[in-house]
């Protein structure tokens, strides 16, 4: 299968090349990159990597989880072993703990028992399995260890998965294009692509990874957008788009929109406010009700719920994680309403000066109330630069 | 010498060892990293990083210009050396190109000549020195060579020096921190620091880079900074303070303000228009005419034409390089009037959302008028980024 990661990390030297020794760290590095290669094909599981090293910390092989309901990672990498004798006291480095149920696979933790191996080192806990895969393995006499190193970047690989399956909504992320002073376009309205064209090629690979885009009414009126996934290996996966529309501005001009000329009908799902009539259109309206925590708010009529917004979806539709594209609007209710567990900020060195801004609708009332987010990596893209936080 | 240099880059391995052997690229960044270490301590002059390789491209050893009217360092690297027998075929490599005149210490080209040496890589030029050095060491049959890597790093180290010798007026960088939407404050008025501790420390190193610090009058009233560096080796370093005020209200302020609490009357610049009388209260006072380009403006009374100050500076009060720390007025006519060179941003992992931002006295017709730059790197610092930038 093809891979294409621009924002995996370089690992320094060739950790993947046999009879290297590699530390723990590098080891679970490795495993780290391994299963990034599976983002945007495994989900609604999430991507696993697997690295084994032999009783001398010398690598043998490394795996990833590459398809929903294909091999897992333990399992991938098992398979690369042809010589089996060599896992006599070996050591394996998974970033999550291995699964202990018969899914469309065999548990994992049923295949590593089979090999004489000494350690398993892995990255984060499954909240379903429970530890049950570790306590059989320890139970079998393998040392059981969680790793101490890239705590941020292992969560991060499960984020969606655990949050959506824990919380039983969609696991949310903006993605948001400014200058270096948080202008999107000029008060005029005048915008354009801010970023360079490797920005916006690494937001397709963003695309991948999530099952639906969002976007407000307004977004798609203005820039009548595809929202598809216009690069390689994804060019063929069909991601749906949930626009928020609460009055039902949008159906006319959807039934002609770019947004169709990609997708099936049945891939978009409009989400308006519970007065809004059922349209007779075919489209996939979704009812909500008011906000009521605003109820006084001028905006009123503007507002949806967003929590049981993403309970539905993700109930219904079977959506785990939706990325956010705009408007500005949007952006703000999500922000607002606590609404967003990551932002994506591609940021152009650009100043572009008085203007709109992506947060111009998110207002405090002093700055106790400010976001706080963490900084989960920056990578730098061409002259732009791509940070990553959580919420 | 004490040297603090949270900035500089991490080398893999230890190549500042004896023995070690460096590719040319790792030489020239171990270079680099000497270079930094002078930051603060040499200006007027640029700082100059050595380091000197044996014939088998082992390290012999490393320096650099630690002190304005000190050794400059190749000749700090050459003294390094006790058994100069070593050098005999070896490599040295220099941040900038050598000198070539008698100054405060013999020129380094003779110095240079006087062993066995191979080959020279320099990093880049030196206006004035003009290639002497170079061309006088390649008549000794010495190879030069002017490395092709790390020029953007290379570059800004002299950066500051080759402006304002070259165009007789002050360097400018900005200095600003924001959130990650790029706001400073509420509209409310209410601010606090943004950023955390160590970028504001980080920001006390920036400062020791520069001649002087540039504040707007309303900052001075409002905020009543001491503008001072308070971390070592940097406490007893005087550093110059230029206020723009226009129509002189600060005079009286001034006199009892925490600026003048940390350094003396005439460390302080207040730059008025040309129609303010001269104070009698023994300021020094810098008289400046009217902007002439925008004689039409509204706020023309509040406008200088910064060029002109710039030389002003440079010319009568040897100010090699400014950092303009505000407010956003100040900020704004700097990119407005495109005078400044480069722009530190430190941004903190906060969403405010609607509220002042730097950038909110600068304002574009169209896009096309973007102010694009540079990126030169980008450093963490604990939670917070800082983006260095160049116009």
């Amino acid at each position: 299968m093809k891979t294409f990661l621009p924002w995996s990390l370089k690992i320094i030297g060739n950790p993947g090349r046999d009879n290297v020794v590699l530390s723990p760290r590098q080891a679970m590095q490795l495993a780290i990159k391994e299963a990034e290669k599976g983002f945007g094909f495994v989900e609604p599981n999430p991507p696993v990597g697997c690295v084994i090293l032999d009783s001398e910390y010398r690598f043998l092989s490394s795996g990833f989880h590459a398809k929903y309901g294909g091999d897992h990672a333990e399992v991938s990498a098992l398979k690369k072993i042809k010589d089996k004798s060599r896992l006599k006291g070996g050591h394996v480095f998974i970033t999550l703990e291995p699964c202990h149920h018969k899914g469309k696979t065999p548990p994992c933790s049923l295949e590593l028992a089979k090999y004489p191996i000494q350690s398993l080192t892995y990255g984060t806990e499954e909240p379903f399995t429970n530890k049950k895969g570790l306590n059989y393995l320890c139970e079998k006499g393998i040392d059981i260890v969680r790793s101490i190193d890239f705590q941020k970047e292992l969560e991060a690989l499960v984020a969606p998965f655990k949050f959506a399956t824990l919380n039983k909504k969609s696991f949310v992320s903006l993605k948001i294009a400014s200058s270096l002073d948080g202008t999107t376009a000029l008060e005029t309205g005048e915008s354009q692509w801010i970023t360079g064209e490797s920005a916006r090629k690494h937001a397709h690979f963003l695309r991948a990874r999530y099952s639906a885009i969002l976007i407000g009414f307004n977004t798609l009126l203005k820039d009548n957008p595809q929202l598809n996934i216009r690069v390689e290996p994804f060019k063929k996966k069909k991601n749906k788009v949930v626009i928020l529309d609460p009055e039902g501005k949008s159906f006319s001009f959807l039934l002609q929109s770019n947004l169709l000329k990609v997708r099936a009908l049945e891939d978009v799902i409009v989400c308006c406010l519970d007065k809004v009539k059922k349209n007779t259109l075919g489209i996939n309206q979704l009812s909500l009700p008011f906000t009521s925590s605003h109820s006084k708010s001028v905006n009123i009529k503007h507002r949806f719920s967003l929590s049981p917004l993403l309970e539905i979806l993700y109930r219904e539709e079977q959506i785990q994680s939706v990325l956010v594209e705009g408007g500005a609007f949007c952006w703000s209710e999500f922000l607002r309403q606590k609404a967003a567990q990551k932002l994506y900020l591609y940021m152009a060195p650009k100043i572009i000066g008085k203007g709109l801004r992506w947060s111009d609708h998110f207002k405090i009332g002093n700055l106790s109330q400010s976001i706080n987010l963490q900084s989960l990596k920056i990578i730098p893209i061409e002259d732009d630069y791509l940070l990553e936080v959580s919420f």
